[in-house]
């Protein structure tokens, strides 16, 4: 037994220089195989969102098989509802009179919303483009109270983990006040919390990762098409991203590795007493820019 | 001379002491101040969209100027529009039915576009929510024909060499076939291109930078809205990220230093011939889970 373990270091030496020597051969017949098939990567770049995702994930991640996309797959004639531009003119007038009366609303009533529409509103956000159309997106709805009620605590406690770091003296007699900062009650009286996660990467059939490029500005546009489909239909929210509680989260949520919380939804009416900040937009002409 | 030349390393390294015993102590006083302004920081995180960025950037880029968004702001009633529950249903599957119609179309006529409309497309876009409301976004609109132009000659540079660098020797000899990738006929035909910049920070009236939390995903959920803002008024468009040409494209467009290209939107009605890949969306079950 003694000489057992004393030789074990050694032993354990050898196989890792073994299982180094094998390594090193797989990757060379890996990257032999990645040089033949190099012509073939990413011919979709053009056609799709790029990103600095492209840049942050390893060549050999990307797997053959993904590849495909624009080699296979058929196009087909595009046909487009056309409008007169009077009314071109007037539908883009209404959308913006629509969508300007959106306010982040952290008040949010416990009345109950029709499902119906939540699946209709997230139908919509599935519409969206995305890199290399890649759909790199998962909605997470929670109704079920008891866990509305443990995604409030993770949050709150982040939370307040973040507010009670940044306070000094100026603040510790004024709890009360800053209290409301980390005290997120929409969290419990919404009827639904979405959250939405990024699909950092995908599996293939064989198990090979597949990558997903520009996955989050894919999925903040799908939020954005969200926004907009939730305003469309009546509904309040306020968009958040909570700091820190992502893991958390994802575990809570029974979410794989490969997805990240991006953002957190509350879904509601506003409360019969809510307010907003006193906001103003920015005019046209400080956010356009014509030549 | 000779001697002043010999000199020159000691002074030099005289004045660097000098520099860094200065520097030291303003580094001293400015923590010195960040400590006692601390408590004040960052009071809105709860309020808007959090990300990276937020770890990204220095902690004294932020001013104290910055902090009073929440500190300061009136708070108003909040009086939302009430949809009958049927009337809320109907509308979620109309606007699904609408946006679900829309696909990235590269083949886009020269016809002309009514000004107002890309105005109000815009102005919708500007209703997004963004990190402590610093929208911080820039439309940039090019109808001028040369400067499309000039812009169609950066991007499809850019794409030519990403395109060469990744061929082989499969490829050598298809060269016809690939160009179709990285010539884009739509930057010149387009009548319009919206290329999207996010301010990765701002100026406060002290000259002080300001941090812009979460811009990319700010700029992206506005791109978003953009994008059902086009589709409901009866425009297409394909949402691209030209890959290194930021820089150079911001220089073309005279746009400062704090703003990154994020997205490039050519604008316009499909051509009569246009087609698009015969792709389908993943169904609701595959990107929603209710719990």
């Amino acid at each position: 037994m003694a000489l057992f373990s004393s030789l074990t270091p050694l032993f354990t030496a050898i196989i890792c220089v073994l299982i180094g020597v094998i390594l090193k051969k797989k990757n060379g017949e890996r990257e032999k195989r990645e040089t033949k098939s190099k012509p073939l990567s990413h011919p979709w770049v053009d056609e799709d969102l790029k990103d600095c995702t492209d840049h942050q994930l390893e060549e050999e991640e990307v797997d053959e098989g993904w590849q495909g996309f624009d080699e296979n797959i058929a196009h087909v004639p595009f046909f487009a509802e056309r409008y007169s531009e009077a009314e071109m003119i007037k539908r883009s007038q209404e959308f913006y009179k629509l969508l300007n009366k959106r306010r982040s609303v952290r008040f949010l009533s416990d009345e109950p919303v029709p499902r119906e529409v939540i699946d209709n509103v997230i139908r919509t956000a599935g519409t969206s483009p995305s890199g290399a159309h890649t759909e790199p997106w998962t909605f997470v709805v929670v109704q079920d109270p008891d866990l509305k009620h443990k995604i409030r605590e993770i949050v709150e406690e982040e939370e307040e983990i973040n507010y009670k770091k940044r306070m000094g003296d100026r603040w510790v007699n004024d709890l009360k006040r800053l209290r409301t900062n980390w005290i997120k009650e929409y969290l419990d009286t919404a009827p639904y919390l979405i959250l939405i996660f990024k699909q950092v990467y995908g599996r293939l059939p064989n198990g090979k990762k597949k990558t997903h490029y520009y996955n989050e500005i894919s999925v903040s546009i799908a939020c954005g098409i969200l926004l907009a489909a939730l305003q469309n239909a009546g509904l309040y929210t306020v968009t958040s991203t909570p700091l820190n509680c992502g893991p958390h989260l994802r575990v809570l949520l029974q979410r794989p590795a490969n997805e990240k919380l991006l953002l957190l939804l509350p879904v509601g009416y506003p409360k019969k007493d809510a307010t907003v900040p006193a906001l103003t937009r920015k005019p046209l002409e400080d956010i356009m820019v014509v030549m």
